[in-house]
């Protein structure tokens, strides 16, 4: 496959609430369905059937070991050399990989999403343009509220618990450290579409060179 | 009134969240009551009863504008000269001020709390001891939320949206401005009573000079 053929590979990081899905979609709207396949992070969280039930919903979902990375690096490397890859499904209630799997065909650019992507060593040489979302910590906390109370019924009490005690922890000393290796950190001031014309722009500069 | 007994003044001071009133507790537990008279700036706020219900709850009540805080100032000069001062007393509900006030008389140390203290041209001379709590931005949001849909009974839209509305933007332009010209600037991750005695000892030693 020639070099300019050769499919984009693009990371789209932040903290949980900063806007990276709002981005991602942005993106998607931009380059349209035959342009871009989407891959993230969430997607590869690693199986955790061999623990008893109880015990998978007390794993540390925001530390990097929880999410099998070195597969996700994998499957990158495949879709840029051309191949279509079978992509985990995860299933959030149990905290297991479904059977099925969901195949993804390489396309020109590949959006990869997920808080800790910057984060993990696996991943350094798996993206050809690093995006960081950098919105401030109280309006990323206060979208995460409204997130998990309206859209999934839970209490504030518990999620002001997990952001308090494993969110807050894990973004201070993963995802925040890792904005000093994004090529492109992005303002939250700006409407997703704005970003995602930006990001373009910058990738095509990139990939022209 | 001999210099050794004027009573001494304290402002803490910091965003919404911060942990004002905790630590504002914890002084008057270790003085006790007949060391200790507190202040409110929040009973300072200007009286709308000459505006319509409805109209009154649409006011900006986290601008510095909101609050009489040139009659704070007189109250806390009496107070220093050894006279008791006519606090006033706002009800929430109407925002308007009460007929009663409430005498505070003049005790060893004065504490007074609140987010704009060091913000006010108005208070710029009235204090012996300048405090500011510094606590993040997601932890002090996350507070608030919390408070105001547990204690309060609001909803987390009402919540959020005056929270990015008035008191997001108050803040970055008049309370974190103002950190620079605190005394003591206490970070978040001590307990009320250690701070109350940082302060304490803070305080002893400025007018013991």
């Amino acid at each position: 496959m020639p070099a300019s053929l050769r499919p984009t590979t693009l990371a789209i990081a932040g903290g949980s609430g900063s806007g990276k899905t709002s981005l991602t979609r942005a993106l998607v709207g931009l380059l349209g369905p035959t342009e871009c396949a989407v891959l993230d992070h969430d997607s590869y969280y690693r199986d955790l059937a061999h623990l008893p039930p109880a015990v998978r919903a007390e794993a540390n979902f925001d530390h990097p070991e929880s999410l099998e990375s070195e597969l996700l690096a994998h499957h990158l490397d495949d879709l840029r050399r051309g191949r279509a890859v079978e992509r985990p499904c995860y299933d959030f209630a149990t905290h297991t990989r479904t059977q099925v799997t969901r195949r993804i065909e390489p396309r020109p650019v590949i959006v990869c999403e997920g808080i800790l992507l910057l984060a993990v060593p696996e991943l350094h040489h798996a993206f050809d343009l690093r995006v960081y979302v950098d919105t401030p910590a109280d309006v990323r906390a206060l979208r995460r509220v409204q997130r998990d109370i309206v859209e999934r019924g839970r209490t504030v009490e518990s999620v002001v618990h997990q952001y308090m005690e494993t969110v807050r922890p894990m973004h201070e000393r993963f995802v925040e450290p890792a904005r000093g290796s994004a090529d492109l950190v992005l303002g939250w001031q700006h409407q997703p579409h704005e970003w995602a014309a930006i990001v373009l722009a910058t990738l095509r500069g990139r990939t022209q060179r």
